[in-house]
């Protein structure tokens, strides 16, 4: 089998498919893809790899496959990932797992990661206090409604991709100085296990992470105009 | 069995759900929540039905499921739907699938959604140029990378969920007076066609879009300054 996988750890979906393909025990060929550099722009990358100009992406024996949530769909068919982190068999739990996948796009990972972006690109926008809001929303729900409801993980007392996905787009918002879990226990706690499952793959997935965030001085707490 | 579809026609997974459910003769009992009367706001509805608050939602046999796209993998996985609208013995055909309801999401439902809202509910907006400009973006690669390959649909030469699905999203925009299709050849033909194959209940689901879109008046096409 040759795997080929596409990626750059600045991006949660590509820290997120990096980190199961190392849990999952798959050996794969990893193709940096430089995004501050614009690597993802040239010709080469967008017409040979993605034509979406975006990562993560994987080559498996030739197939090219982009989209995070797919290419996991893929190698769960493939029967490249355990059950325990994939549950295909369990009817009811993959059922619940899809509900989760598709929630998190617009749930989770877009006002993440659009507060993400205003704050590194566009730093004096008088934007950044609409989108914080939105992006407090978004965690007010996943802590209440997915976690929160006396589970140890999103869909049970078992850790899956679910957990994964979620945890690297919270962490995403760390590199502007915003720490998601600073009011949030539940969120805080839940993210602690999912760190833990996953090391030491999660902490060496997350060391760029780590670095950006160490140079950030913390955000405020909201104040009562937002 | 017993199937209930929660749902309003003014939202446009609702449509692709009802749509599908009438294309693949499930009987279901429809449960109509008014959206515009705030009924998903409910204590009823949030602590019963979708505690996210929006639809559709299905109740199969007690079984409550949010989330579309979900929805539309579980009825395939049930075997409800017939092979060809939703692919599962093509592998290939079934990872692609994948690959595009994973894209709509950010790639096409989110920009088109979100000018529809601002439009809709904050008309004098000075935000609405640039939530044109991000629109059609989303329809420039729509119309590019996914259609305009050459073939009929968005898979291939064969209709499936995907293109009841995309369909639905393009439609929403017109509520407001804009036409996705205007300066799309692309877009309108393929949306001819996913219209007439879905016909008449594609027809019958659109009614309240076009009651008001009819009363809306169209926009112009934007401008040098967008």
């Amino acid at each position: 089998m040759s795997l080929k996988l596409y990626y750059d750890l600045m991006s949660q979906p590509s820290r997120a498919v990096y980190i199961l393909l190392k849990k999952s025990n798959i050996n794969f060929e990893p193709k940096y893809v430089d995004l501050r550099k614009g690597v993802h722009y040239t010709d080469e990358y967008s017409n040979n790899i993605n034509r979406f100009k975006k990562v993560p992406v994987i080559d498996h024996n030739g197939f090219i496959l982009t989209e995070s949530v797919a290419i996991i769909r893929y190698l769960g068919r493939e029967n490249l990932l355990p059950e325990a982190l994939f549950p295909r068999a369990d009817k009811v739990l993959n059922t619940r797992l899809d509900e989760f996948l598709e929630w998190q796009h617009l749930g989770l990972r877009a006002p993440l990661a659009m507060y993400f972006r205003v704050v590194m690109f566009s730093p004096d926008s008088e934007k950044i206090p609409s989108y914080q809001k939105r992006m407090e929303t978004a965690l007010d729900e996943f802590s209440t409604l997915w976690l929160g409801r006396g589970n140890q993980y999103i869909l049970g007392d078992t850790v899956t991709v679910a957990d994964l996905l979620a945890a690297c787009e919270v962490e995403q918002p760390r590199m502007t100085g915003y720490d998601c879990t600073a009011n949030y226990p539940v969120i805080r706690e839940w993210m602690d296990r999912v760190r833990t499952y996953f090391n030491p793959h999660y902490a060496e997935a997350s060391t760029i992470v780590e670095k950006i965030a160490a140079k950030r001085v913390p955000m405020k707490k909201p104040t009562a105009k937002l």
